[in-house]
């Protein structure tokens, strides 16, 4: 190791060829099956499925397909509780300001500290500028929960309470059904952002039956951006927030987005087929990176709580070094993975949701997220686990950080 | 002609392969060179634009490049001014909701009586629902705005002024530089629904110096459904919708839909390189087919006026029948065409657009739109205007109106 020349790949042999893709809690590779079949609905099937004509009866057909298969990847009783949108964040918003606009009297929001930013940052806004009182609930050290403050939070007269069902950062899990309990005894409504949990875990709206409404996002589960759904429970009040023609049912105007529509259905058929791989050979993968990386490197720690988080997410703090240096070096061994929301990047802000768990500057500033798909495999594990314990002791050789570390 | 058996192509020789696609204004088939465009980003390509990583990168870079040709078209002055949307709907319902949540102390907007129904539908709810003022501008039996009207109900406390350029279903123009000074001297924001203009006509922001914000919609014009774009001029307050992320420079968060946004760029780009085809060619294909039909059928008519339309749409009404059983003829001899607006098919309601223009109930019920493309060619428009008589004489033949019609 020698300066600036220093060769990270020394005797590691070659890069796997296209590089190491560990970033599927930002996005994630369109799965060639979903291709193969929304391409019909790109190319020949074009017609809007409102028209009168074979056109659009052909691409009625398609999005009635898909709407069946989003329906049976949740078991919602009916595909009329499916609502497509244009993705993750649509759905978010639609769930919360949807509700909102039904129950205009009720002017009390309940949400996680940890949210998505999509549902932290419409919080934010409905304080500073719509005038709504809005509670963050916090989580202890490992991500769980504060289920009594919660208890103690909401009131009768709440419009909503949205909590994630799997944290994007630290895959950290909560119960729908034990929060969905505390929420219906007060009879409020129940929206859960599902975005990182579908296709990774078991999602059945017949047992999470305190759950109204919950958000999916084509694009975390294989199929493309810009396509997402929220399943809404039969008889929930919700008003539409992109108003105008009838389609969904009068709550989201717009043609339909065919041919990812039925993209998304494809992919949700997917995870079905592929959820046990998720939960067994991909989790295996991602216990074994760790098993790898946490005793090779010096002051590193898991983020989250060991057991119930998802299969595929580990989020590593190395302390003393900063997460966008670790990505770069990461990038230029072929590797990609995220240091905190790849929605909220480009700020200099350490994660809200390490914040939230009271990690420490120092370590959560070092943070970073892999996240595995049923696209991975053991070899690219061990080059990661290989590749990352170097660019850990390079940065370390030569930030500024690292000499405080040495005096302490 | 015999009764049930009656055969509608007889002698005309085969249906064009493929059926004949003249449906243009509710939606349009993707270009080739457009899917070519967009492929590499579903496949390969398939980084989340805010990661930290050549994954990221390369969308990143599909992201700018699309922006730039869109900003292109409309000879914007640089490509912050575009906003990505997910569709013609979301950009009005941005414009117009954006505009109003950027300007809370304003409750009062003015829009025209034969507005797409994703600006229609939204001023009705702003009535209803939201306690705003909302003024809607007449237009003439010709489909000309009341510009006098107008002039009266623009008021200095007016919020946005929602015009469109050119109307889905008739295809009459409004002249944006006119009703811009109107709107101007009140200096009130100026929202343009261009969303059938684009790709037919020339919309240089330059010379739209008046105009604050245009909506395009990527199906319109040969892009896939899903994905459009708000032009918003520097400068203009506008508050986001779908609150969250910091993507769109905050003013629309969720994950970019990175191929689809590719390929509106690359729509764009093919729409001037065919805008002269659409106004030469395309234009004289539209004549030719109301030349024929208009002469062969008795008591139809064109509705709209002749010379300030869309290039490529012809609207006729065909007294004492209805829409739906020429649609259903019409599909049956393998002719896609529309009655009224898609959006708002499926209602037995006469066109609001016609309707304003006071066209007579027993017009406006037997109204057909036939909406071309650069697709269409000489055959295809023969074979429409062969078929059209025939299904006008049948269906007179078997409705009750056609004895009324005899006895009147």
């Amino acid at each position: 190791m020698t300066g600036g020349s220093f060769d990270l790949l020394e005797g590691l042999g070659p890069v796997p060829e296209g590089g190491v893709y560990m970033d599927n809690n930002a996005t994630t590779r369109v799965a060639p099956e979903v291709i193969d079949a929304m391409m019909p609905y790109l190319v020949e099937h074009y017609g809007n499925p409102s028209s009168m004509h074979r056109f659009g009866a052909e691409s009625g057909r398609g999005l009635t397909r898909a709407r069946e298969q989003v329906a049976e990847l949740l078991d919602a009783r009916t595909p009329a509780e499916i609502i497509f949108t244009a993705g993750g964040s649509e759905s978010d918003n639609l769930a919360i300001m949807g509700t909102l606009r039904s129950h205009p009297d009720k002017r009390h929001v309940v949400t996680s500290a940890v949210e998505h930013p999509a549902v932290l940052g419409l919080c934010k806004d409905l304080e500073k500028r719509q005038g709504y009182e809005v509670d963050y609930i916090g989580v202890d050290g490992e991500g769980r929960l504060d289920l009594d403050q919660l208890r103690d939070t909401v009131r009768e007269d709440t419009a909503i309470v949205s909590i994630m069902m799997a944290n994007n950062e630290t895959g950290v899990l909560f119960d729908p059904v034990t929060i969905g309990e505390i929420v219906k005894q007060k009879g409020v409504v129940f929206h859960v952002d599902a975005v990182q949990a579908a296709g990774k875990l078991p999602l059945d709206v017949q047992q999470l039956e305190m759950v109204d409404m919950i958000s999916i996002s084509g694009h975390k589960l294989h199929a493309p951006k810009g396509v997402g759904a929220l399943y809404v429970r039969k008889g929930t009040r919700l008003r539409p927030i992109i108003v105008g023609g009838h389609q969904e049912r009068g709550r989201r105007a717009g043609t339909e987005n065919v041919a990812s529509c039925v993209a998304l259905g494809a992919a949700c058929e997917q995870a079905v087929i592929h959820r046990d791989d998720e939960n067994t050979r991909v989790r295996a993968l991602r216990d074994r990176l760790e098993a790898k990386i946490l005793p090779a490197v010096p002051d590193c720690r898991r983020n989250g709580v060991r057991d119930e988080r998802l299969p595929n997410t580990a989020n590593i703090s190395f302390d003393y070094i900063e997460g966008e240096g670790i990505l770069l070096l990461l990038d230029r061994a072929g590797i990609a993975a995220s240091s905190g929301s790849a929605c909220t990047s480009g700020s200099l802000e350490p994660s809200h949701v390490l914040k939230a768990m009271g990690i420490p500057f120092i370590s959560a500033h070092g943070s970073i997220r892999f996240s595995l798909s049923r696209y991975n495999d053991e070899r690219e594990i061990d080059y990661v686990a290989a590749v990352v314990p170097r660019i850990v002791e390079r940065l370390r050789a030569i930030t500024p950080f690292s000499k405080q570390r040495s005096t302490f």
